[in-house]
């Protein structure tokens, strides 16, 4: 019956898309050992940078480790749970939000002059600000690195008080998440998907 | 340079789909009266329910706003900037996460049995989690909605608590953002596209 619904559905990208980017995208575990490389960076955030954020703000920060010594650096701030990911995956992303995004709004949101200014004495709202807009720039970015075709592993079990001070001492970014990310052969995975919500489960339409 | 540099990235979509997700997508002001229906409401969350979320918390709740009446009630909590935008769009989406997710964590993530039991006590923490999740999934559910050819106006100014007690009183959820969504002849904005921030302003590659 779901089979039947999503095929009725008026989708306007091609069913391979939509299974790449969403419907049979895990969360996965294994990766073969290509690289990721600058090309697939930058191809990804060709794409999410284009996200819309409030005030066109663009909060999101992040590292990227690819070396045995950068994920060095990460491992020794997460849980067991996450170190096999991180040391299996060919790169991990390190997403961080930036409360000092103010000083690029001149230029990203020349409509409202004074912006910076009107900003910058309250750095508590700047971070809240930041956090939000960041933490939805994570989905477009988990969206489009899945659309320079790899695959990822999105977590969030660390010491993030730690990996601020390991990565983020000197611009005073905070970190909220990590992404595993790589090429896979196969499923990646050996789990099973899990249940999702139904749309009349989450939603009211009035 | 851009575009060649674009050109020459190795996406796993089409450049229409990468154009219609991201790179020639809008945030619109002004859509056709062609309805939003159900079925690309149906069709939208199908994509986006299989966004990953943190323990599968999948938190984040919305009301569909499409009749007058249903616009109204939301109309009283804008800012004079906002609204007309609502008035125009054939639907408006309000965002809202669920602090009560955890009621649906043995059935959504069976894996660790007693987790709704243990997340129970502490409203606080959930409520953080419940926002954070919800938030990347507002990610997914703009590129999802826009892969049912919908094109969007997500907006954040509003009276937050006067929308939680209109449209969420009975079911606790707090709202955080709304979308108004519908179908475009063009563009659907008289407004140049504001610039982003290059990789190397964002992102760090160690």
């Amino acid at each position: 019956m779901t089979e039947t619904l999503e095929a009725a559905a008026p989708l306007a990208i091609d069913d391979a898309t939509a299974d790449r980017l969403f419907r049979t995208a895990r969360s996965v575990t294994e990766w073969t050992d290509a690289e990721v490389t600058d090309a697939h960076l930058r191809a990804a955030w060709d794409l999410a940078k284009f996200g819309p954020t409030a005030m066109n703000t663009l909060p999101l920060r992040f590292v990227v480790l690819r070396s045995d010594d950068a994920k060095a650096r990460l491992l020794r701030y997460l849980p067991d749970g996450n170190r096999p990911k991180v040391e299996a995956a060919p790169a991990t992303l390190v997403l961080a939000h930036d409360a000092g995004f103010h000083e690029h709004m001149p230029r990203l949101f020349p409509v409202y002059p004074g912006i910076r200014e009107q900003l910058a004495p309250d750095t508590e709202a700047r971070d809240g600000m930041a956090r939000t807009n960041a933490l939805i720039q994570a989905g477009y970015l988990i969206v489009a690195l899945r659309s320079v075709g790899l695959s990822l592993r999105p977590m969030n079990g660390m010491d993030f008080d730690g990996v601020d001070a390991e990565f983020f001492a000197d611009s005073g970014y905070r970190s909220f998440m990590m992404i595993a990310a790589g090429l896979t052969e196969g499923e990646g995975t050996e789990h099973p998907r899990l249940p999702r919500l139904a749309l009349d489960e989450v939603a009211q339409i009035l």
